[in-house]
């Protein structure tokens, strides 16, 4: 396998943060839109399901005709996509294959919690725009997620004893606690509370009081409380499928 | 016809503000990335054009579906696009239909002109992120230029006798004249520099000196030399086909 670099990776991360702020800030300009989270509210003959989750899977499938999928760091939400289109590029591989794909818990987590939180409620009837904004939301945040298996890989291949003997106790809880740095997320934390108000801010013309799209501490505890805690999910099932070989780097 | 509150439009412009500058900071993570833009150079069987324009067709093959372009602020940039699976809504009719879309021009300006300005040279081999992140700015640039004929009306709307004695005088210059506010368009452009530079700016975790995903002047330099200017042609081409009638409010 390639080897991953550290330093490449949290760049990557790092960025991701705008990335995913951005798009939550573009997705609360519109209201709740519940109807658009409610199966079959909106009638599309062919589909069964909610109209955001109809529009993800009409982009998903473009997406998967110009193969967004067959890259490691990209999991679709949808199955029965279409074959790519264009001839297949060598991709380094950087992580083993262990076919960990969360985005169902995903979808369902930003559709009822995230989406409450953020938007004020009641109906603008902005139904498109909404559901266009959702689908970046969702896979700005999948990305995210799902590269906890490359911090996964990394952290293996800088000490890979230790995590080898955890692997072979199966013991999540001691590799969890192992793959945790506070200090590290607090550092994360008080970055994207920066980054939350500074992007989220209301910019007008005069002295008004400082006003936010969204309240930074909201953002903020989306990391906390969910994005951060998942991700690790991520990297403890990772690291307990990929098992102990020490892969030739 | 619906009145049109100048204060809602001047909110929604203030906030599409917003949309572009993010949209445009999304789209600068990736290098310039050409190949994406010259036709066939990525070849796609059944397909005629460059890699940002098939997926520019694609989504809006999929928003027209869901009745995207039945909104009179929505403009698509393909031709023969599939009706609507979704029944029809009654959109108040506030501005005069008049078929006029410059986004041959927008898309052309877009790929020719701004992405080479701020991106960085070069190929980064993310060809479909780049051109998912063009076609969330093209969508928002032919928006907030075609917001024009919204404007224009509602200056109409405003001083009629005015503007019916330049329309039928047909004097596009005259026309431009009267709908030019240089303080207000200063102040705008003073207000897109200040978010350009809050929006823009990179945040790290010291007190390193300030970077800029794009210098804010580029994004100052993109309304003032092209975004304001295009607009304000639709709006006096929106005045000479709208014809002299006080339309009923």
């Amino acid at each position: 396998m390639a080897p991953l670099q550290l330093d490449d990776l949290r760049e990557s991360l790092i960025r991701q943060e705008e990335t995913i702020i951005f798009a939550l800030i573009e997705r609360a300009q519109f209201k709740h839109n519940p109807t658009i989270y409610r199966d079959n509210a909106i009638e599309i003959q062919g589909f069964d399901g909610c109209f955001t989750r109809f529009l993800l899977w009409e982009t998903e499938r473009i997406h998967a005709r110009v193969r967004r999928y067959t890259s490691p760091d990209e999991h679709p939400f949808c199955d029965n996509l279409p074959p790519p289109i264009l001839p297949p590029v060598d991709c380094p591989q950087q992580i083993v294959d262990t076919d960990i794909n969360i985005n169902v818990e995903i979808f369902e987590h930003y559709c009822y919690r995230i989406i409450p939180e953020i938007c004020v409620a009641g109906d603008d009837g902005h139904y498109g725009s909404s559901a266009t904004a959702d689908v970046t939301v969702l896979q700005a945040l999948s990305k995210r997620i799902h590269y906890g298996k490359f911090v996964a890989e990394s952290k293996f291949q800088q000490s890979p004893s230790v995590y080898a003997r955890l692997i072979s106790t199966g013991d999540a809880t001691e590799i969890l606690a192992a793959l945790t740095h506070r200090e590290v997320e607090e550092r994360l934390y008080k970055r994207v509370e920066l980054k939350a108000a500074t992007y989220g801010r209301d910019i007008g013309e005069s002295d008004e009081p400082v006003k936010f799209k969204i309240a930074p501490d909201k953002i903020t505890d989306l990391y906390r409380q969910w994005i951060i805690p998942v991700t690790k999910q991520v990297e403890v099932d990772y690291l307990l499928r990929r098992g102990t070989n020490k892969v030739n780097t």
